[in-house]
């Protein structure tokens, strides 16, 4: 395990301790809904956004500590998108991360409102915090309707359109690329960083963000099921407006590394960068 | 037109003409979701919890602007658990307030999406006021899992269950009285309001959020499709857990006329009860 591996790996186990006392106990009322929202929490993510958020945050001199909550509170709320985006309304998807999805496991009843109750719960997380304001801000605008939502929305009525790269660019940048990017703020903030450094995360995330989802969509276009945990070729039999459908795989790859460059770039001036350069690489370099 | 009537109008225009404002315009990507996002803010909802939470605000000294944004958080999120309350996988309603629900005018996955944006937008406006921490920590509180949203999760799961006066108690506590209690609190806590007088406030948004939810029973059992604007009936004829459903219809009266006056006794010590005392006789005597 290298040195990057074995720090995600640590951070993950601080995060995954740190939703354990944040979500209510799946004994409580109503059990199974707090089941599902435990089910779908603890599904072996690989809590990216958590592990920039920190990074960010040690990047600006904070400590992870500093920014545990707020990671936590972005991993709620990715983990709601992922409930929401697999209902049969949505993009109807039967396995994620190897398991059978919320509503599958569950009901769509229960899936609808796990998804609604992890939703505010990241916001209840946030409201505890001393930068509760610039930090509940910054989530809910990656995330609301000029955001990540927005971003599902063109990406379900895009489904089998003819290949559109501004319509391509901006399903990418709001519906991936927003919440990343508001990690890497969040990270900043939490270390009390000014607004020069929040700028640079903000491009940095922005950048880093965009080639993650490129990546994802080439590893549909080539990982095996084993691989992904989830029905690979499932975006190009849905005609879904990826990068590959607009530019072809091999653009693709190449805008990737290019994203990847631009997100290291991002990064001149700040002072401890490694950290944020090694996951920038390893965003577009996963094999899952 | 009496006095509360001409109060509940002015306030109900100040309310809207913020909402509208704060609502991302229809013709902004993604337009059909904005679309949605609105249709249902705008659907003439009666604006009562804005109400509670401005009235509230000036019992305690403070002005109706002060609690403007806090009154709309509370309708955007009110909103939104309505939209995904009307779901096929939840209650599976197609009229609400006179009109077809989100899901009929739009599709599933916009009404579901819409929601979400409501929800997410209701913690960006409170993000942006200065007591951001205490007012979304409220919010987000009232409307989780532990309140609306686990509300409405045993009240799916109790149709056609038999009677059972806790598990009502449950529902009708967190599905409705919950945010009524919030808003109350959230008026408060906009006019700084110290500890003792939240508790007030607390105590009479509780029992009138009860009020609210007995006399709305009793309107499913008796009002016409005229006065209630959608299917009457719809509770008893879905084997829903409601008050009349345990106790009858004269019990729930009588309860309803209690809670009203406990309400009304919970005021006791402060300067301005008036307007907050009218209100809790306005909920349970409303014919729609």
């Amino acid at each position: 395990m290298n040195a990057l591996q074995n720090y995600l790996k640590q951070l993950s186990e601080a995060v995954n301790t740190a939703l354990d006392t944040l979500l209510p106990p799946a004994e409580e009322r109503p059990v199974k809904l707090h089941e599902a929202m435990r089910y779908s929490v603890f599904a072996g993510g690989k809590r990216l956004r958590p592990a920039l958020c920190i990074a960010a945050c040690e990047t600006c001199g904070g400590t992870a500590a500093q920014a545990l909550p707020a990671a936590c509170a972005l991993e709620l709320l990715h983990t709601y998108t992922l409930i929401h985006d697999d209902l049969p309304a949505m993009d109807d998807d039967t396995l994620r991360r190897g398991r059978p999805t919320c509503h599958i496991q569950f009901d769509e009843a229960t899936a609808i409102l796990a998804g609604d109750a992890l939703l505010t719960l990241a916001f209840e997380v946030l409201a505890a915090q001393s930068q509760s304001g610039v930090l509940a801000l910054e989530l809910a605008r990656a995330a609301g309707s000029r955001g990540v939502i927005g971003g599902q929305a063109e990406d379900i009525d895009a489904e089998g359109k003819a290949p559109d790269a501004t319509l391509a660019e901006y399903i990418h940048r709001t519906k991936t690329a927003a919440l990343i990017r508001a990690a890497c703020v969040m990270g900043g903030l939490c270390a009390g960083a000014e607004t020069q450094t929040l700028e640079k995360l903000a491009r940095y995330g922005e950048n880093a963000g965009l080639a993650f989802q490129l990546a994802d969509d080439l590893l549909d276009e080539s990982a095996t099921v084993e691989e992904l945990g989830k029905d690979i070729g499932s975006d190009k039999a849905k005609g879904k407006m990826t990068w590959p459908a607009v530019y072809g795989v091999e653009k693709t790859a190449a805008d990737a590394k290019r994203l990847e460059a631009a997100a290291i770039a991002a990064l001149k001036g700040l002072k401890k960068p490694a950290r944020l350069e090694q996951l920038a690489s390893f965003i577009i370099h996963r094999s899952s």
